[in-house]
């Protein structure tokens, strides 16, 4: 297994563009060293950097104009989107596992997505909640909702984040479209350009793509079973004075893993000393077998804002999120909220609410978890077999994050799977120090189809032929 | 009517301390001069300055701490949001009407507010709709939407911009969660902080308030009856470089007034002239008796944005703005929604494709203009009783913008006619300029109650008296 334990002679050759495009040292539209002028100066064959270059185009890092060379990707497009930072590799863009299982067609597998197949989501119980609301009053329908937002959801929802220890009363609750746009609206409370933020590495991958919207600096703080490290925390609020820290604490998005007591207890201590503020995306908390710490419960919602929404559990048609924060911001938040969008939806809210207090919620939460835990053992189980190693088990929810062997690259893999219809979450995607270049993020409940790890299994297989047959020319001529 | 005609010495010390406000000598939680020591630097009686004190006290631009005096509004909130700018004053705030009519409870009239009420919107086809929906497809219900949003309505959209002449296939038409979520796209896609965005004065409130959240620079054009000063609008192109000029180019709120070909025309070659692109948003185009010329289409959508929604039509509880836009930005824009609000909502698509595919939508805009011209009429000749004058008449849908007698403020007949439950629109909410204190706008479909001008009449004469008195021992003084 040699040929798959180095970098190869093709693999180096394409860092070393990717890092020149990453320092900026190749600017979108720059024009590639050309491949006779790139064999000499890394000293390997003319042939190794055209396949190396192939690849990077096969990414998307570049682009390859006939008769002229090759050109870092994304110059073409004639507005900046410098705020979303560099494409630096379409295979390893933020966006792109959004953009790829959003847009998959009916055919495709998804096993790299964030979400539940609709299969298993409460479909009838929304159907009875829709036909309610057809009967309901026309207000619901056809009216703006309150700047808050449904009075009766942020109620149920207060009652809610009460039995969980957060003491958010509904005049500290707010309503948005999404938990998405609940931390966007944080980051305009919050945000002036070229402040920092603290995310975790490993983290979703769309907390990069929003705070780089707004224009701050993403510091990523290195994720451990139990958390963030926390020296490396420590240190990166002595150095950059971030305005807040952005997690999971629960069943963290992509590992699974949750934040340990002893930790939430420290991160917050260090919060504190450094006067910096902490919003914690409870986007999975459902899914949790058992409550682990809040942030928010321990801190007492002062220096934590809380966010949240139903589209993993209810549906991700029906859009609605909410965030729970200090009293005194509130009034700033909303007024923001109408500013960018109007408010939000009324219909969804009422619909939210009708599912949340028809009862059945807590029931289809039992049998969703006992599914999803079955899932789980079935899918590292699959994923053994084929020599994909767990990070850890996680305790529930629907992502298990895991190693391939040494020597392939998962953005490769994926691009190969996505060929035979099979979208890949490559680990890079999740990554703000590019680090997790051999892990994929599976949903469980998306691998139930055998054909996933056919497809994946070819993949690793292809990719490790590729490999080994770059390797053997090199070996002959040195 | 001398009294009224004037500004009155209590009108002239509260104008004096708007304008250090505005002018930021007096900055959001600074100390108001002591009520001797103004009455003496203005020249007037002590209780002249108390009056205008408790004025601005009314209207939220200052705030009075029992023993220690008045201080500019704002401070007490923690976290900055600077970015929307001063808050001069919170009834001329671009936020004050949304606030105060989206707040409003079940007994109060809202002449002021920018929507239909209910009952005049197509309950039934929605509820039709409703029960469709319980009955179509699970993944309708349950799944994410596609990055663009649901194809069918974007087809759908796609013919109707196409016979009013806008050359927009699907792919160039985004989804989005409201027109105004569409403009926030449109910003953050085009802008950088500092930018400077030509909007029409008056203009709709919340275009400040979202354009300042940008830290755009906002600069105001006069808008006439026929569109923009054109003169004033070649030299804000020349004095500021504007990335864009953000319009309603047809039924423009809050005036009504509708831009002549022969300006639109202009107004194009002189954006062309100067690099500069231009946002219409096309809100109110449903309401128009007869199509009048859009500027998408004029341009083939090449310098032009077009934005819209269903939310003054069919319902403003369900969510669902586009944006037509060059097939070059699409893709941009996508991310950009993707990345801040993680996707628009598909079962709200849904329900408005539902709506529009059943053929009632038609009929029903027919009845509802119809309606909207006997109320239209109406209320101008109620409001002409009173001794308002329309500035003209809109040839169309919701708005009258009509100005007080000399002498009255808007701000504060608003005031007083919102202690009576009905909420009034003064003009200064949708002027940069602060130059439409003299005027309301009548939402035409919201003043059918003759209490709206019961209490609006009896505003005006509390007002004048308020104001006579003050005048009177000024003039025993003078």
């Amino acid at each position: 297994m040699q040929v798959s334990q180095d970098l190869t002679r093709v693999a180096a050759v394409a860092a070393a563009i990717r890092q020149r495009i990453a320092g900026r040292t190749l600017a979108p539209g720059a024009r590639i060293p050309s491949v006779r002028g790139f064999a000499a100066a890394m000293g390997v064959s003319k042939s190794t950097v055209v396949e190396a270059y192939d690849r990077l185009v096969a990414e998307g890092a570049i682009v390859s104009r006939p008769g002229s060379g090759f050109y870092v990707a994304g110059a073409a497009r004639p507005l900046t989107l410098a705020a979303i930072g560099p494409r630096l590799d379409r295979a390893v863009d933020p966006l792109w596992v959004s953009r790829q299982t959003l847009e998959a067609g009916a055919g495709v597998l998804k096993p790299g997505c964030g979400w539940l197949p609709p299969a298993w989501l409460p479909d009838e119980a929304l159907r009875r909640a829709l036909r309610g609301l057809a009967r309901g009053e026309a207000a619901d329908l056809l009216d703006y909702d309150e700047p808050l937002g449904h009075a009766p959801l942020r109620g149920l929802l207060a009652r809610r984040l009460h039995d969980q220890g957060i003491p958010a009363g509904p005049d500290r609750i707010v309503l948005t479209a999404s938990a998405t746009q609940a931390l966007d609206l944080i980051a305009r409370l919050l945000l002036e350009p070229g402040d920092t933020v603290l995310v975790d590495d490993p983290c979703y991958f769309n907390f990069r793509a929003l705070l780089q919207a707004h224009r701050a600096k993403v510091v990523g703080v290195p994720w451990t079973p139990a958390g963030p490290d926390l020296d490396a925390f420590a240190a990166s609020l002595r150095a950059h004075g971030p305005r807040f820290y952005l997690t999971n604490s629960a069943l963290q998005n992509p590992t699974g893993a949750t934040m340990s007591a002893a930790t939430a207890h420290r991160v917050l201590r260090l919060a504190e000393a450094h006067d910096a503020l902490i919003v914690e995306d409870a986007l999975f908390d459902d899914l949790e077998p058992d409550p682990s710490p809040r942030l928010a419960a321990l801190d007492g919602l002062d220096r934590v804002i809380h966010i949240g929404s139903f589209s993993k559990t209810l549906s991700a048609a029906v859009r609605c999120g909410h965030v729970a924060l200090r009293a005194e911001w509130v009034d700033r938040l909303v007024d923001l909220k109408l500013a960018t969008s109007f408010g939000s939806g009324r219909l969804s809210a009422n619909l939210v609410h009708r599912f949340l207090a028809d009862g059945s919620y807590r029931r289809y939460l039992d049998g969703l978890r006992a599914r999803l835990a079955d899932a789980m053992g079935l899918t590292a189980r699959r994923l053994g077999a084929l020599g994909l190693r767990p990070w850890l088990m996680p305790r529930g929810g629907l992502f298990l994050w895991a190693a391939l062997p040494a020597g392939l690259d998962a953005a490769v893999v994926a691009r190969r799977a996505l060929a035979e219809s099979v979208v890949l979450a490559p680990g890079n995607v999740f990554s703000l120090s590019q680090s997790a270049g051999r892990f994929l993020r599976f949903n469980v409940a998306q691998s139930a189809d055998p054909q996933v790890f056919a497809v994946l299994e070819r993949a690793m297989e292809g990719e490790m032929h590729a490999t080994a047959r770059e390797r053997a020319p090199a070996q002959v001529r040195s």
